[in-house]
């Protein structure tokens, strides 16, 4: 059984996704799940700067790891991206909402 | 007439994103468009600092400004916030058909 995870913090998502090597291992483990080791091959960076980044992805939920006998595995854990398109969305709608609420005043506001 | 304006880089809107008094921006625009003064207040912040950050936004297409005679407007632009959620949208849709192709492969191999 696996232990309760905490919800990731907002703030650590979207540091985690500011930097282009950690989006693109996330572009690279969306297509399937991959050893720390494997990780470092294409972007020719060392086993600890992967290591560090992969950390950096756990924590703010963009990545879950395993680690079977020796072996690391990394895949995709959909919580952290699912946090970052709640908050694009909710910016969106609050954003939205109020050209609906001034479409409507103008609406009432029509002598037609 | 408005120039036309290139598509924004998702490294540049992710690097945006990735600063938490920049979210903190977008956050008190979606509410309603904003001067830089404005702006200024509730973050404590110089107006070069507070600027700073406004360009940053808005070279990736997530604020867009119009300067009035002294004064200059900030207002949230859709298009980098849709292009976020669409870098996001496609990672977790890569990530989803792996299983479902998994889920079919499993089906077809089932003897009943």
């Amino acid at each position: 059984m696996q232990a309760q995870q905490a919800m990731p913090d907002v703030d650590l998502v979207f540091h985690a996704l500011g930097d282009p090597t950690r989006r693109a291992i996330l572009e690279r483990l969306s297509r399937r799940p991959a050893t720390v080791s494997d990780l470092a091959v294409p972007f020719d960076m060392s086993l600890a700067a992967i290591g560090q980044h992969v950390q950096v992805l756990e924590r703010s939920r963009l990545v879950r790891t395993e680690k079977v006998g020796r072996t690391r595995t990394c895949q995709i854990d959909p919580e952290g991206l699912s946090l970052a398109r709640q908050w694009i969305e909710e910016r969106k709608r609050v954003w939205e909402d109020r050209f609906d609420r001034l479409a409507e005043f103008l609406d009432e506001d029509d002598p037609e």
